[in-house]
């Protein structure tokens, strides 16, 4: 059941920027988000509706929605959002699309967001009640391990999963969030996942820490599921495993698929164009393959 | 089809250093191979027997040579040989497995060895005339693509496998010697030539220039395919794509593996130790993730 077209939600912007201290200038992180669009993506997580003190690097997240928003109508511009006052706070700007993380490690989801799961999905809860109209998406967090207490079992994803669809969400991403994920594991998921819940669209969000992230996507495509998150250069991390590179590389995502004839609607070159930009303005290492080793 | 067991090459002492041109002291080059050994490596490419003006790096090729074979006489210690001379050399150090490269693609084979095919060939055939009590291995360089011809044809590596048969090889590896191969592209060639040679094992050479070294080897094993040749650290290189790395990084290869319950009977912590040391006491970037990223 291989695809032969993919959709690729670029996130750089959120989760690349997130983790980096050093304010980025608002007019900078614009002219990423014009290289993304310039490069094809359709979808682009612009930012995180955020406490300021909690994450300063996101406090221009309204100026960034509103104007990307207002320079790009075509393009569908999502946001993270913790709680109900990001999601109004998104909502206000104009934000159609918004995601909300939950680990499926109790432990992980207590570091992440000081909440229980339960509490997690409470908030959750209240967000789909008072805002009908957000299209609203859940990020399992660790879906596949977690840095305290190792493998997480398939079963927490899909009662997860049951309670989210039951909430109201419309779709659901599994994030592979310390890029511990295996193929094998990737595989046997996403059938137990399909199996469950056949009708029902999925995504993945990887990461490269070990050099597993092509070949998860493989296996994912294999089994028909063809929507991923990534970030130009391999940005992003995760704050609880210090140095841990990174997001799947956006590069390296679309030279793979289009390699093997699977259409993902970017221009190459106008992403590793966009790339060479990140690395020229930020201080930050790039870990995508294609930003430091070769360019095509 | 499934494996549950893989044989892992290490070619680090080899291909990973070869391009280095500062030397290496035969000594931390001994002690790196002891490294390997105690990982538990039951075959190991040591060095080149090339002539020393060519490659300096590779001057104590008898020196390691006669020292690992008689430490270690229940390890295969394998070598490189460009011609018969060099076979001879190996010959007289003790060696009882060499390789030997041909590339699929014209003019990769005239820069990397100064010959055309067809002379490869006849060189091949000369060895084997000659040394019949060696075992013979066949590298097919560049049998995904070509730095200079781009993608080669799938027919003309069914060829070279035909016309290395008959010439009495013992077995052949495809290498990817740029790192351009894609899984798709990897999947059909490996069905054209498991469906031509059916009773023939085949190993893969695979470098992770492009970050899709381990998608690779999952269509690989996904076909059967188990044996593998990787450096640790991921080192190596092409030396006609200048900062091209790398071979695939054991250390990646093998945590891959296990996590998805495919034996390599390497202990992963013991060779993450051998690829620090590399690290510590040779001037080169290490391109694996386990390397650079995380250890584990």
């Amino acid at each position: 059941m291989q695809v032969n077209k993919a959709n690729i939600i670029e996130v750089c912007p959120r989760d690349g920027f997130q983790n980096i201290n050093e304010f980025i200038p608002t007019e900078t992180k614009l002219k990423v988000i014009d290289g993304l669009v310039n490069s094809g993506f359709q979808k682009i997580q612009v930012t995180s509706f955020v406490h300021p003190k909690a994450v300063p690097q996101m406090k221009d997240a309204k100026e960034i929605a509103q104007t990307v928003i207002e320079k790009y109508p075509n393009v569908d511009f999502t946001a993270l959002v913790p709680n109900l006052f990001g999601a109004k706070a998104a909502y206000e700007s104009g934000i159609k699309e918004i995601s909300y993380v939950i680990s499926a490690s109790e432990a992980h989801n207590k570091e992440n967001v000081r909440r229980t799961i339960e509490e997690s999905f409470e908030g959750l809860a209240e967000i789909r009640n008072r805002f009908k109209d957000l299209t609203l998406k859940l990020d399992i967090a660790t879906a596949f391990g977690c840095p305290f207490l190792g493998e997480v079992p398939v079963s927490q994803v899909l009662k997860m999963i049951g309670t989210a669809l039951k909430i109201g969400v419309d779709y659901i991403f599994l994030a592979d969030t310390i890029g511990v994920a295996n193929p094998k594991q990737v595989g046997e998921t996403l059938e137990a996942v399909k199996d469950k819940y056949p009708d029902r669209d999925f995504g993945l969000h990887l990461h490269d820490t070990r050099g597993m992230g092509l070949a998860n996507v493989l296996v994912a495509i294999e089994r028909g599921i063809s929507t991923f998150e990534s970030a130009a250069g391999g940005l992003g991390g995760c704050p609880f495993a210090p140095g841990a590179a990174g997001n799947i590389a956006s590069e390296d995502l679309v030279n793979m698929l289009e390699r093997m004839d699977i259409s993902t609607g970017i221009d190459l070159n106008k992403l590793i164009d966009t790339t060479d930009f990140i690395k020229e303005k930020i201080k930050a290492d790039l870990t995508g393959h294609l930003a430091n080793i070769c360019r095509k």
